[in-house]
């Protein structure tokens, strides 16, 4: 095993994503210590060339450079409050999924112990890391993302927020927003064609092309939104689409509206205040101010 | 002029994408007659080149193809029940915006009319006519649609589904559901981040490429739902998918939580029904079927 630059690093939770972290760590020549809560998961790391730690202190004062990817926020208080003094003067990278607030409480509680503090939110499933698909999030200590940039690619695209701990968090859950609700609109899609004999198959080669081309569209109802003008010209107006057609052919195909009557309301609240001959950027004026 | 193979064409309705569809034809040598209902929309055309005719059935009688871009199914009776007669032998194409019912109900007419049928659905606006982003979709005669491609080219990409004339609006609408839901889920994301001083701009940088990857996965999805075997290993799970994170940080930035509620009321019911630990494909069945 080649060693990386003399930095030792540990890794601790190695649940699916925690072992491809690790494993990547190993394949690009970082001396790495590993420790799971259970046993019995660092067994193929160890393989590897990992060295597994009998417990998480030991685990911490092995390196200067700390990983945490546990089960949730619970877990890495239980996991460190017992460890600050060891994490004095060393570096944590937490990539445990968890919301922005509590991404901010933690990092204020790194703070008070004096340690370096990094969060990460890990936009891939684990087979995908060390793939340039896989995109990172981080947020907080920005020496700390300088420093160790090298081998936070070694997990794929890594970007940097900003110092605000919750910033990757909350990003990561907006992209996430979007793709969850994406997905659905695509199954709704699919959901309408299929009484008339289309394969999802089929329906998902035209919508592939079709909704990759339609996010073009994103910077331009962005450009509205941070204008905050919504009269300018160029755009569809709320009326233009009014989603009634798409309700009535929904029903007619015997499945739900659920989907579609979602939109359908953010457009009509504007509608009904006045605001019908708007573009449909408008819309997010019903999300920020709900009904 | 150049005059293209001798075909006459006529279109009848000339809103903005009428006279664009018609400006296309002109400027692509095709002999083309113009009618609008009020006067004065066919004036830039003439100057390009159209004849313009002083009724629909003038507008019929001059062309062995018909083009309706009217505003809407009742519109395209009113203009063409009088018109039977010198409709029959002739062929229709049909691109205005009609439910898939409307579609078949007007091919069922034209069928009984003698006239050839072709129907069509226009994912572009006015301005994009010509080019190959500008994507028609036509269902209805198969020999219509061979005859007459080159000249239906001249427009953009053309598709054709199938001799269902309902198909195309089917599909229409059904890529037009996917369009206004991602829409929706971006500018939820976008109204999650701003509360942290994320531009929208900002935040389309990140989501464009990211919704891009994502349409990567529909295929996958679409196995599935084809598959019909939700419990196939390698997909996440509905359990795993449960949106409480990103429907309590929504609520901590202050906005609405509805557009995200939608896709967690599709997983819950599934979960309820006992199908957690199966895949997130499975939402279709909400879909499907409403609670």
């Amino acid at each position: 095993m080649a060693v990386n630059s003399g930095i030792r690093v540990s890794v601790l939770g190695l649940g699916a994503m925690g072992s491809a972290l690790a494993g990547a760590l190993v394949k690009g020549g970082y001396a790495t210590t590993v420790w799971n809560r259970s046993a019995g998961k660092a067994d193929d790391l160890v393989a590897q060339g990992a060295e597994a730690a009998a417990t998480a202190g030991d685990a911490v004062r092995a390196s200067q450079l700390v990983i945490a990817c546990l089960l949730d926020h619970a877990s890495v208080h239980e996991v460190f409050d017992p460890l600050s003094d060891e994490l004095a003067g060393r570096t944590l990278i937490n990539v445990t999924t968890t919301s922005p607030e509590q991404s901010r409480e933690f990092a204020a509680w790194a703070a008070g112990a004096g340690v370096a503090y990094l969060d990460g939110g890990i936009m891939a499933v684990p087979h995908m890391i060390g793939q340039p698909e896989s995109s990172i999030l981080y947020s907080g200590s920005a020496d700390v993302f300088e420093r160790y940039k090298p081998l936070l690619d070694l997990w794929g695209t890594s970007s940097y927020f900003g110092e605000d701990a919750g910033l990757a968090s909350l990003y990561d859950l907006a992209l996430l927003a979007g793709m969850y609700v994406m997905f659905a609109g695509f199954l709704h899609g699919a959901a309408m064609v299929a009484p008339a004999g289309v394969t999802a198959g089929e329906f998902a080669a035209r919508a592939t092309p079709w909704l990759t081309a339609m996010t073009g569209a994103f910077q331009g109802l962005a450009a509205v939104v941070d204008g905050g003008d919504y009269t300018v010209g160029g755009q569809q107006s709320l009326e233009f689409s009014h989603l009634g057609d798409l309700l009535a052919a929904s029903s007619d195909q015997g499945i739900g509206t659920e989907v579609v009557a979602m939109v359908q309301r953010l457009i009509q609240r504007q509608i009904d205040a006045g605001h019908g001959e708007e573009g449909f950027a408008r819309i997010i004026e019903s999300i920020r101010q709900p009904g």
